[in-house]
């Protein structure tokens, strides 16, 4: 489970070193910091269950120079919109992303707590990393979590010769009897995310087939090509004989309860760094007891995991474990960055005129 | 959109010929007239949509013999054995699955009536159709409509050998303005549904590789070799490489929320014949108002149909799309059935000892 835990050449960070030096150059690039701890948490959580594409890697360019160049509302009115007793819609203001769907989760949980079910849409949000660190927000409270999130317009839908909406994800996770780790299902509708591409062209590895086109919709092999063309990504399933329209409806699923619900419009319709999302909690104990939802679950994982197995392959591991491995892992002997984050993080010190302690 | 409408051969039925015939044949094996009614709606519901695999052509084998047998308890005791504001659990008590089914989403809507969401857990249920038609029920009441069910165990996780869990399934339907047809996603988390592995043993066809294994796990392209060595069909995605255990933890997902959430036990675990669900309502204008919702729908519906389309793909349609042409067209011209399970209905009928008048 843990093989691939490390790449070679990667450099082990200390988590608090980490968290110090994200506060510090959000502290100055001018955001509060309440804003600021929001957002680090969230991208520490990330980069410790080894959510790379969607960590550190992206701080400097998604967030840090953003909120210096005045493309995040730092001073945001985050407003509840419409709020009923299990169902709310919030309004992000332009906001860094990590401060309105950190609210919008706590408030899916208050919600869960009062009536069994809470669920809130956000409109009007940017980029707040990845979905799971919010749906895992509920596991500790007794809850079922869920989170989605739009992402950048880079998928075509089946047929289609042209991206047209976004990386749109989806978290769900449940509570497994401690310290047992979560089931934690964190993905991206699409066949990959555009993190995985990324991760690729760093890397310099080739891509398999099937997981994204160039602007003609000829296969792409190569990730720099998907980007020097504008490609498009393919929406889970692949093609049509493999369910690709099953990828391409549950990213509509995501647009219709992050964007449409809460009226912040649909990805294929939003301005290039707008984001909406979606939050739910479901309290388990209101339709049964913990004691009974451990169990269940404890007996679903051992049945699947004594079925037997393909030769040369692994045992099974279910979406959360390899995580929740690497988060044990990573807190003990420090987070593992390619050089070129490090580099990219040490440059954006430089340009900040901030203390850069991190090797 | 309409390509494929009917096979050459199939013979068109009149759906309240059908309507009767349905109930016919469960008064004579003792199902009491209201649950008659909730089974043949549905079932009707499926076959107007196109959803050929899981209407009449399971009728007599999946319900009608069940009955008869004494397999289906048809006295039950439904019983809502939790039950707070926005949440419920069902205990359906081993009766036909329409009829829980039928319960538990009415119970959801009259949830998201009062606070916005409404979400039914149900165990100790049994087969009950497709999931989109409970779905659809939220629709007119202003509401997106969530149905889940465990289906048979035939799926094997990424690298398993044997089918482990179930052909889980999920629905998400959200209205458009009338009469637009309905963004309505129907999907199993497995690649195909085995209704799919069916039709194309019925209709003597091949299956694309990738959809299933035989009993080695080696891939199958003849339908009947993945009946006789008891094979598995393949999660969403694939393989690995295409995101397998997206499909796969869709799948625990669907598992999490119907079996585990209600007490009723994974997939996995099930005697053969047994089920769970869940059911959700989401209502629309405790979000935003239903105008803003329609209109953003229609936005988006329209950015992707202006989109570019690859060379020799006709115009791109919506789920739902496709089922409401169907439904229109079927239920002016009747409903088209391969002459093998109008076989199957005029044998169950002799059987029974009733009429049989579809031809």
């Amino acid at each position: 489970m843990l093989e691939g835990l490390v790449y070679p050449g990667d450099v082990r960070v200390d988590v608090e070193k980490l968290r110090a030096l994200g506060l510090r150059a959000l502290a100055a690039v001018g955001v509060p910091e309440e804003q600021a701890r929001m957002t680090v948490d969230v991208l520490l959580c990330s980069d410790l269950r080894g959510i790379e594409s969607h960590g550190f890697a992206r701080f400097a360019d998604f967030y840090v120079y953003r909120a210096r160049d005045g493309l995040l509302n730092l001073d945001p009115n985050i407003a509840v919109v419409a709020d009923e007793p299990s169902a709310a819609t919030i309004d992000g203001d332009g906001a860094l992303g990590f401060v309105p769907s950190t609210i919008a989760m706590r408030l899916a949980i208050e919600k869960a707590r009062a009536t069994g079910v809470g669920m809130v849409s956000v409109r009007n949000s940017t980029h707040h990393g990845p979905a799971s660190p919010y749906a895992l927000m509920a596991l500790d409270e007794g809850m079922i979590g869920i989170a989605m999130t739009t992402g950048g317009v880079a998928v075509a839908p089946p047929g289609g010769a042209k991206r047209v909406y976004g990386l749109n994800a989806l978290a769900f996770c449940a509570p497994c009897r401690p310290p047992g780790p979560a089931f934690c299902l964190d993905m991206a509708t699409s066949v990959v995310a555009a993190g995985k591409l990324e991760i690729a062209r760093r890397r310099g590895q080739p891509v398999p087939e099937g997981w994204a086109v160039d602007s003609e919709g000829l296969p792409v092999s190569d990730p720099n090509v998907y980007y020097q063309t504008l490609g498009a990504i393919l929406p889970l399933g692949g093609d049509a004989a493999h369910g690709a329209w099953k990828g391409f409806g549950l990213g509509v699923m995501v647009d219709v309860l992050t964007g449409i619900l809460s009226a912040g419009r649909s990805s294929a319709e939003l301005p290039s760094r707008g984001a909406n999302h979606f939050f739910g909690a479901l309290r388990i104990d209101a339709f049964t007891t913990l004691e009974s939802f451990y169990a269940q679950m404890e007996a679903m994982q051992q049945t699947f995991k004594a079925a037997p197995r393909l030769p040369d392959t692994g045992p099974l591991t279910f979406p959360g474990e390899p995580e929740a491995a690497k988060e044990t892992n990573y807190r003990r002997h420090g987070i593992p960055y390619h050089t070129s984050v490090l580099a990219g993080l040490r440059a954006m010190c430089e340009t900040l005129g901030i203390e850069y302690d991190l090797e």
